[in-house]
């Protein structure tokens, strides 16, 4: 068997044809237009979609389209309800707009939520029933996978993972509460927190890193610390703490077998993983008596937003 | 169908025989002594289960006990872990004991997640598929029930709903960590605070209420403010932000169609119910364009250990 899987980003709406073992075979992108019309992007993209079936000619049946789309949609009309950084495709009727177009069956997901589901069951939480993805970016998304099904809740719109307060009172999260994990969590959360540093203290090492980074603040921080920089180090354990805070409650509240960490932090190496792992075991992963919650790094990379969108299906 | 339902408590164990509609047929129970060995309790326990079903002779199969204890134990071997109030139970091998000594298949579940299973199949969840029960008494519980299943994660060690850090290196809290929910959002936590603002300002009215209810703090609060003690409605308002700023995480995280609430301080009535009620809709459930959490007092009362214990088999 062999499905569509899409992934709509920011700046490119990518998809694949992926058979049931995880297998990517043909891939197609367009460019996203944020200042088009929904039904004018989304039609490009069905006419890939229908260009790659005509061309390729597939032997196994194809059991449907799955699209992860970065916001929220109600589960049971197949309407947007909300994608922050694609205003106009609020109210679309997605669904039924690529089915009528492809003449496929069309399931949505969350964007966080297909790469959740991608690495549970092709990747690096393929062995475990519960297991819980928290992706580090911009934001602080993540997905639930429960027995190889996403969790969602209600109309679908449960496992806002980033939006759980985790400091009464604290910063401003995008989503108008304070102290939210992602407003400390996030790639966002750590720049914030190095250039205030970096303006409290001059003579740190961490203006020159990020000169010579062009002003990637979150990876001079990091290179700032690993030269030695006590600035940085304060800036990078303070980030840790709030970090493994906020994974040890879903410990506590979900169980899950495997934390799967992805995004631009998650990928700082062997010695961020290895720090967040210590903090954790230190604290018994949340509470005593309770078993080993293993935290991993994502494995299946660029591919994995397609590969969870057609894994609905399998 | 009938069922064994059991809810081990810290000063009785008490039982009945549960009917798949959830009716309560015939109630036993006997006093917990804490200093005895599980062997003795639960062989008593054992004995008054093969009383009953002699006495009653019931013409209904019998799925099996259900047992609810307050604790953890191992949902594979039936070996209970840890039970905070009877410490010499870790350990002991509950489930292969009370099957050799009563002939029947038995289920164990925590005490929380029983009440939450019962609320959910036969109280004020019965037409939801996504129920959370808190359970708000001298700690913080609770259960997550999914299409009428509870969800407990590995090893049936999840849903430690209480340890949610809300406030990271805040109050300490039993498990070990700073700042849990539980340290909030407990009938204790509000003791403790009560105290505090009584010590700090003996011109309330605190003293007087306290006094008034034999030393009962939690509920001197309440009368306190409701006589119009600005000192206890600053303590009330404090109280009720940090259990939203709670239960708004489990909207997000978990986006349930309901939220239960039980325990000593669910059951202030109907103004604090309605403050928590309107303190989450301001904040539009956690997130803006999600559907609403509906905030409801648990209906089954005494009896929801006993019946969610039993319902482990319906």
């Amino acid at each position: 068997m062999i499905a569509i899987g899409i992934d709509v980003g920011g700046t490119s709406i990518k998809g694949a044809t992926i058979r049931d073992t995880g297998e990517v075979l043909d891939r197609f992108s367009c460019p996203t237009d944020k200042s088009a019309s929904p039904e004018k992007m989304i039609g490009k993209v069905c006419d890939l979609v229908n260009e790659t079936l005509k061309e390729h000619q597939y032997n196994e049946k194809i059991a449907g389209i799955g699209i992860g789309i970065p916001g929220m949609f109600n589960k049971e009309t197949g309407v947007v309800v909300n994608c922050p950084n694609l205003p106009t495709w609020a109210g679309f009727h997605l669904k039924e707009f690529m089915e009528e177009r492809c003449h496929l069956y069309v399931k949505m997901v969350n964007d966080a939520d297909s790469a959740a589901l991608a690495e549970a069951k092709f990747g690096v939480g393929k062995d475990y029933n519960y297991v819980l993805m928290i992706t580090l970016g911009t934001g602080v998304g993540g997905g639930i996978v429960i027995n190889k099904n996403l969790y969602n809740g209600h109309l679908g719109m449960g496992a806002e993972l980033g939006h759980m307060v985790i400091e009464v009172d604290g910063q401003l999260c995008g989503c108008g509460r304070r102290g939210c994990f992602e407003a400390y969590a996030s790639a966002t959360a750590l720049i914030r927190e190095t250039k205030l540093a970096m303006e409290k203290n001059p003579g740190s090492l961490l203006k020159e890193c990020a000169d010579e980074l062009d002003g990637s603040y979150a990876r001079a921080v990091f290179l700032a610390e690993k030269r030695g920089d006590p600035i940085a180090k304060e800036v990078v354990d303070n980030y840790i703490k709030y970090l493994c805070e906020g994974l040890l409650n879903y410990c506590n509240i979900l169980r899950p077998n495997i934390i799967v960490l992805s995004g631009g932090i998650a990928n700082e190496g062997d010695n961020l993983i290895n720090r967040i792992k210590a903090y954790m075991k230190e604290r018994n992963y949340g509470m005593k008596n309770t078993p080993e919650v293993k935290i991993e790094v994502a494995s299946l990379g660029y591919d994995s937003g397609k590969i969870g969108a057609a894994a609905l299906y399998f």
